[in-house]
């Protein structure tokens, strides 16, 4: 049937992406006139999705300015943000803005490595130790086909987990300014054939969830995963009081009551108030891999009282982004990675310290609107 | 100055969008060209956004047609998926064709509320078990409060967790078609107020940290939030065999030392391949707050081996989802919602069992890609 | 051989003792005279043991007096404490006497109920809806079941988690002064029996790790499981400093920083200095389940400036106890249940609610040591 | 009065001992009879309690023997265990059995080291950079440091995670037969003041709670703590059927669903069936630390069908145990090692190997019965 011929084509032209669109708008019988209206070259998306029948547009406002100090994101920074959530964007520029009053946000990465980890299926325990001093024996060997797969990868640390007859190896590499993943899983299905010739041990998953990727998962809150990454700022009292309706007392109770000691009780991988809606509008915008914001999630954020001003920070183990490949090269991702001075080489630690920068603003705004009682009101006035 | 002057802007006109950014361009030298290419009326989406600029545009695919038989989502559909990651879709399609060649996917709904959180401070352990008793004897009246505040929303169940100098108080509301975050907030401001005028106990914070949104909470993997949804499908051992290039047994051994084994050693909530990838496209393509995604991973997949024919199946307990409100309205969202017939009302749990088998397809490709060894191939292929 | 008739020999009898345990002597060299010392009735702990050669000797120290203001526990009391960690005895007892000075601990169980979970394998989804409305419609009947197997036990709740071909279902039981671990294993396997009869699901096993007992599991923190229980105390400013040598503030600091912040980036099931110490001390000297010292160990401690005055809580929601059956019945561990007048009827919520202010005593002598930086001074001067 | 002055003694000697148990006599008005019966000098208790007013007697029985072929321990061993939980001994004992029948345990210790992670107060981001770089460049004066504090304690590795104005700090230390808790308490306190003084960093606390000692602590499961030690055994498919009357099928089964869907869904650390009883019978009988079953609850238990004959293996990444110091010079308790030949040097290792030989009989014995659907049949008989 005719329907059926425009399912079925695979091609990536314009053409195409209307017949695709007309058989999806015939079998469904939905409109898809605003899915039709995209900007950008169908044949450029055709490394970022299939059967493209057109596009979804999210709008796009910003925060700030804001200044931040990082070791990498320097000077005034004007964030875009890609939301649905009323509000959001508001309060994000708000923290923003008091934050600048304190004299803005220093901001560092600390770490940084991509991981994949496979499993393997060994014969039991010493067949587990053979494969590890195998792996151990030949980590050049090992280093120099990571090369072969890659021009921007560099194997960085190997971890191994043993459990019976299973051994799970936590590769962790290097990436450049890529988040990684795809080089890290070429990489590592490339290593792994050698571990086989080499040992007898099967691959039976280049990932095996320990790397672990888009899940809530402990391991990289302790270990990180792409750039961990900390942002601190401190807020004059008067600013608190003037600015934000509430004091640095209330702001620290909440703190304490909320997103410490509630985040325990309820067992939740960090301790924060919402740091995954910052993190997926930012990464939405940018062309970052949004299901990634379940690891970014696993935020924590820190209040004190410095003699009644108000100390804030956020420590996150695991922000995987960067700045080349992937929503990267699509037309308004890009513009918005330019907005802020993080298009071409060397830009990623920089877009983890901006990351960072922003939760943070994001965590001050909601915590302090929280502490002042005005959540519902802030959302009834601007959002839905 | 006029560049400061036009980032002030705070009108949601068109002309107020340009106004702002083109002072975005001059403050951050980008061009943004592209990003002021939306064809949604800016007006519309003054409950989405503020400071809007423009919009970003996400590649837009479909996967499918898939069969569902669910209690609400019933017939073929075809999923609309925005994402940057090349090969998801291409992955989703093959699952759902290789499910159909089984029947198709069985889904249900079978826990729903949203749920908020507030944290109290009392006096202590005695003031905790009085204003728990103010609540078990005054349940009605603050149900009658709640519908003060929303004709949608309707108080379902209250939950209590004293702790020391806290109460946390876990409110959970039938929202309707409404995902109903923020109907649950304003309502649960407006009982807390009485909760605070009957027992002198004080709000601290609306959100306790228990609800708990958009992080990653053992409470909703135990308890469930938005809707608790399951899907399942059998794929006969012929069509694993011919279809997936691999067998039964196979992607069984790869979920058990993979999905299982590895997240317990990684100490993950949750056990899946991929889930959040699936969702996260589904619910930006579809106006959903894609910072839901972070519960969404807290999928649980399973696999069978029955007899040769492989029976999978995944458990979502936290689906939160709506067909009005949030970002539902926008045009390109609004047409992809009508796709799979959701527009309109009584649909979110349609929604919800179509999330449902969408992860399930999703879970089904990449495990057996996993387990057939080639993972990273489809990557470079499709991918970037 | 003869040996091996030793090894082999199944009686209780006192003889039967010694021939084992001089089997056990000549089969692996090691001389047994101390463990060959028990002023006990081999054959009143043949409920407790099997292949009995002695005792081990745990010397029994005591703390307190404690002032306890608890619905069960009121008056002072002096608390048996068994264990081989020099110092601790002599810290609880430190907490107790400051606490006195504050007036004593509030303590009170809030929840109650033994739990066991077995997994059923089902058909898949539509099998589980089915298997839990027959639940749900033979409420009553699956109670009496219940009351066939116990005269102590009685049916309190039933909640059901599907998944896939799995149906968990946590039943919870009134246990009287049992821990009632088995009382609710036997009782959940004729129930089990009967649901099989009526539904044709499959009792895989009688504990599905949805129990959960003695593990460390989030559902126990965030349900409950055997008493639920929180005590609290307020120590006077000047007892703080005159007492324990260190500020208020030094000591909400330290709880701040280690038991919150610390427990949940190395993302631990609740958040305390040692709880597990005082509750396996006492665990032991009373005859309880030692290994129910795990669940114990979610223990949520708090701390608070009250204008100058400490005031400590802690939340146990996982406390297993019982003053019948098990090792209660063994001659020194009833009399340590007698020292606090826990033995006979009605006293199980009472022993709760001791065990957890004794776990208060212990956590404010040991955060109070850590606060004022003389931790391993203590351990130097009476430990190893 | 005499009743105080009884209670306050602080004595050592034998008629200290009686003066206190007496005044607690009179205190309480129970009679500590059987209490008074101990057969070790009080004098050597003295590093263990205070406030000694006699012993808890736990009946003592064994399990075995069990063949082991570990690094350490080789040979066959009569395991003593002490408990009060009817059937426990005689279900180890079987477990043990049929591992010989299937030709003994292999063992394994796969890494070895005592943490302690004390917590700093730093001035934010700035200053944990600069103290991490301190640390780094004064690895080798730290290590002298704690050659100052102990003889047997070597500094192996530091980890450093900053947070915000928060340092926490993972030392790991070799600390040869000891479990080295204290050791590693002490050594710390002294490398901490060093820091202190070259950094200006406060040290708030010497455990942040990230080392992690007797807590459920996701941490010690990834990086382990004390020995991480595995142990697996394979059973012929004929002994499963012969002597625990179920099929290796069934096993399996009950593993996957109730060890790790269960433990999964109830977001449990670890996935076992009741490693905790094992582990704390051993540790009572040998003189361990009974609150350390805590972090050894966190096993992981594997079952594979291999061609039927069914593959049984342990992972225990955290257990902490030692044959000098502490518990084990208590008569009982070091007769108990003699009999496992772990007095005297160099034992630990083999003590752990030990452990996870014996927690391998246990799960095997545990699951087994509840595959075959008679664990409360067991309860029932042999319990109470």
């Amino acid at each position: 049937m005719e329907e059926k011929k425009g399912l079925k084509n695979r091609g990536y032209s314009h053409s195409d992406v209307d017949e695709r669109r007309k058989a999806v708008e015939k079998f469904t019988g939905a409109r898809l006139e605003n899915i039709s209206k995209y900007c950008f070259d169908s044949e450029r998306a055709s490394k970022n999705i299939e059967n493209m029948i057109g596009a979804t547009q999210i709008p796009l406002g910003f925060a700030g300015p804001v200044i931040i100090n990082g070791d990498n994101a320097k000077g005034e920074f004007i964030i875009p943000l890609a939301t649905t959530e009323g509000a959001l964007v508001a309060s994000i520029s708000r923290g923003m803005s008091v934050i600048n009053d304190g004299g803005g946000v220093r901001a560092k990465v600390f770490l940084d490595g991509m991981t994949r980890a496979p499993v393997f299926r060994t014969d039991g325990i010493d067949h587990c130790v053979k494969v590890m001093e195998w792996i151990e024996g030949n980590r050049e060997l090992l280093s120099s086909i990571v090369d072969t797969t890659t021009n921007h990868g560099k194997l960085a640390s190997i971890e191994s987990f043993p459990a019976g007859r299973n051994l799970f190896v936590r590769f962790t590499y290097g990436t450049g300014d890529a988040m990684g993943m795809n080089m890290a899983t070429i990489a590592t299905e490339a290593v792994c054939k050698k571990i086989e010739e080499g040992t007898g041990a099967i691959m039976v998953s280049v990932s095996g969830n320990m790397c672990s990727d888009k899940k809530a998962a402990a391991i990289n809150m302790i270990r990180g995963r792409g750039k961990s990454v900390m942002a601190e700022a401190l807020i004059p009292k008067e600013v608190v009081e003037s600015r934000l309706h509430t004091s640095t007392e209330s702001i620290v109770e909440t703190h304490i009551r909320k997103n410490l000691l509630g985040s325990s009780l309820s067992v939740t991988l960090g301790a924060n108030a919402h740091a995954a809606n910052m993190i997926v509008a930012l990464y939405i915008a940018t062309g970052q891999d949004p299901a990634q914001v379940v690891s970014g999630s696993m935020t924590t954020t820190m209040c004190e009282d410095i003699g009644g001003d108000l100390y804030i920070a956020v420590r996150m183990p695991t922000v995987e982004v960067g700045t080349v490949g992937g929503g990267t090269r699509l037309p308004s991702q890009s513009e918005a990675l330019d907005m802020i001075g993080c298009l071409g080489e060397k830009k990623a630690l920089k877009l983890a310290e901006i990351v960072a920068a922003t939760v943070l603003a994001g965590e001050l705004s909601t915590i302090s609107a929280q502490a002042a009682g005005h959540l519902g009101k802030a959302h009834k006035e601007l959002g839905r």
